[in-house]
């Protein structure tokens, strides 16, 4: 069984509004240190063990429904989990 | 200058809706090995240095802002980056 951890964040040239507004509210609740807030999707995925690569499954899975890869990246960490 | 990983994911108990639709559609997708997915928010935060202390306002920004307490947990992870 595995574990995949996805992380998926907005291209840096694509204009992040949610991480605008939520830096904008931070300001006003007097945290003037943070400079810039990007939000973008985090997917746990539990996966059974397969005959297929897992590599290949997961960057199936992410380029056919989880990303939008016009406008977003993703990255993920992938964790065996061995059966005791 | 410290970069700030926050991963906001639904707690256990917490019906994911998202979570379930992405799994159904990986199933039709033929991505059957697929037993679970939770869907959660991701963020990145920059925070200039600081005289406070960066763990007490990254728990305080999520607990007033970022994440909603009733149904959502959190956990982050700050790098510190040293200017060259």
């Amino acid at each position: 069984m595995f574990n995949v951890k996805v992380f998926i964040t907005l291209r840096e040239s694509v204009i992040d509004p949610q991480g605008t507004v939520a830096k904008d509210s931070l300001h006003k609740l007097n945290y003037s240190e943070v400079s810039n807030v990007r939000i973008g999707k985090y997917v746990e995925l539990t996966i059974e063990n397969t005959e297929r690569n897992i590599d290949e499954i997961v960057n199936e899975m992410c380029e056919k429904l989880l990303v939008n890869l016009n406008v977003e990246d993703y990255r993920y960490e992938i964790e065996e989990v061995v059966a005791q």
